[in-house]
């Protein structure tokens, strides 16, 4: 059993999802989003995102964590708005020891879908019926629990989660 | 007296630096410069950068943090680079209940200048002067050296330091 802590970050919204995988079977532990204090300053608005991932971490105590890997933004000004939203959630994730994977959108959704190309609505239908879910869950915690989901699906990181992870981490779970 | 922490987050190279000030005095306590390791994944450079500045947060203790404000950057990829790193940068700060104050490049180079569009290496020099060191200092760290000047000569952050900050933190420097 491991428990997947799954990250899709944004500079006003960001959405969060756990797993727990046991061998090939994965359930639904806890999703949701983070909303961020548009109106305050950038490092009120990190305050919020990085105290949140800290309180879901010491609720569930996940043992690894996964996020969308971006590439490409339309602009420098939203880059640069995403990367610190994106650089403050791995900031929470790694000063709580623990190890972040990073996925393609594309490697995302191939693993959920089984297309690199599927749209948002396809990700949010195939996470409602991968965890069993009884509704869609929201967009970005979708694509939170897309991300576990993938990592879920890497063989090299299941062998991680049985060892390395757990000594790592000093305990068995 | 207070101790103000300044920060110039690159994604290679991120500067620091801290000065104490006393009144209108001000007096160099160290500065440098983390460089994280390139050849390795974004996690594990962000764990470099958040505990470097646990520890010189840690070690210093500083009240505040003044750290410049990113508006342009060349391209959509090297902006999402920066701003992860800001991003971690903030991150480290505000979870150790630190105020994180921004200025923009324009603000720092007039408070240590003179002249919103001063150029690197009088930055460089002024803060030599200023901070009355013996050799200049390097480019990231003098920019972090500005970046903590330019917040002690903002008179409304000297109100707060003598007062709000010094009760948040619990304790009187």
């Amino acid at each position: 059993m491991a428990l997947i802590l799954g990250i899709d970050p944004g500079s006003r919204k960001t959405g969060f999802g756990i797993i727990n995988v046991n061998g090939s079977h994965h359930d639904y532990v806890t999703s949701g989003v983070i909303r961020l204090p548009i109106e305050q300053e950038l490092p009120e608005r990190i305050k919020v995102l990085v105290s949140s991932i800290q309180e879901i971490i010491a609720l569930h105590c996940p043992q690894q964590v996964s996020i969308e890997q971006v590439f490409m933004a339309s602009n420098a000004g939203s880059a640069l708005k995403l990367g610190q939203a994106r650089g403050a959630a791995i900031a929470a994730c790694v000063s709580n020891d623990l190890e972040v994977a990073e996925y393609s959108a594309r490697q995302i959704k191939q693993a959920v879908v089984g297309t690199g190309a599927a749209k948002k609505e396809q990700v949010q239908h195939m996470v409602k019926i991968l965890l069993k879910l009884p509704a869609m869950p929201q967009e970005d915690a979708a694509d939170a629990l897309a991300a576990a989901i993938c990592h879920a699906h890497t063989s090299a990181s299941l062998v991680n989660l049985a060892g390395v992870s757990r000594i790592r981490r000093g305990r068995l779970r």
